[in-house]
């Protein structure tokens, strides 16, 4: 004999559940073939349930993308090899380690990261979206001042900030789209020797 | 009195018009709308009309994306302000002007850019659109060897071009979502920029 299903989960457990079931579809395929309904089914309860935590689809994947850039600055945190590193080259190798990290991420949570950067300007209407972006670029725009023994709010800074997210974002999506395993082994470079030809003292 | 509609085209002009408001129709709204049925009422023709030149939305959409990679090449050409540089700076300056000449047609060509980076599995089917995204490559290839005084078929070489698409693909794309148009106008870093962070000899 079970429960029905609507008691089988408190309060936050239905809520991790759903975002949880929401991740493994955007893993597996489509966005726009993602249901409240569906997603309800999945995990046993009535869409009604799903209301209680999720007005629609757009405000449980706006929270996924929180989550995701929460997730994506915690990678980038855990890579760094110095965390108190001053200025000089422990500087850029810890703006490096960031990097390889993003990338790293973005491939191992794919569908997570398209869902990430595909809704930007609709997402932003949602606090926890921008302050998880807000954060994780914060972390590279530390490691880029740190480089540059320069404070985070330059303009020299956020460029090298933006310099470093740009070749770690275009690594990323071409990786995605399989443009670099499309290149013969023998030429075929790391992401990493890719974004170590960022230079972030220019 | 006008003559009846299929009649008002060449085979060749037809195909063109087609193409043309596929494209407008993509800088305009999403790639998923368009139906082949809705270009042939714009363009003024039958559905059936359009089938003589193209079997299938994929199809068309197939040849407007190698169409794409074949004006991002003649634009990434056209920039280059020392077409016959040997080895040294002069060299890397074509690097970086090809990387902003990219920048500057995805900016120009939102809608084809994104085509162009959507479909690269089941678009390769098509050598149209296998070749012409090779020769958009293969510019970037010569001038990363130029600027490392290396030939084109080394894996350094390789690295430096991949360094290159990657940080102009990723600029491109953050400008895109609006990332860059975010940051307040006085620490807002132009794209040529951040493209010159890249060191191509590293």
């Amino acid at each position: 004999m079970t429960p029905p299903a609507q008691d089988r989960y408190h309060h936050g457990n239905l809520r991790s559940a759903l975002l949880a079931q929401a991740r493994a579809r955007l893993a597996a395929g489509d966005e726009a073939e993602l249901s409240l309904r569906e997603l309800a089914t999945r995990v046993g309860v009535s869409v009604n349930a799903t209301y209680r935590h999720f007005q629609s689809k757009e405000a449980l994947l706006m929270e996924l993308a929180a989550e995701g850039f929460d997730e994506l600055r915690q990678a980038m945190e855990h890579a760094l090899p110095l965390p108190s590193a001053g200025a000089g080259a422990g500087a850029g190798e810890s703006l490096h380690a960031a990097g390889e990290a993003y990338v790293a991420f973005a491939a191992r949570e794919r569908g997570l990261y398209r869902l990430m950067f595909s809704h930007k300007g609709r997402f932003e209407a949602h606090e926890g979206f921008r302050d998880a972006s807000a954060a994780a670029f914060t972390v590279l725009l530390r490691l880029a001042a740190a480089a540059r023994g320069d404070v985070p709010e330059s303009a020299s800074t956020m460029k090298a900030a933006m310099a470093a997210w740009a070749l770690a974002h275009g690594v990323a999506t071409l990786a995605a789209e399989g443009y670099l395993q499309a290149l013969p082994d023998a030429l075929r470079p790391e992401p990493g020797a890719i974004l170590a030809m960022l230079d972030p003292r220019v």
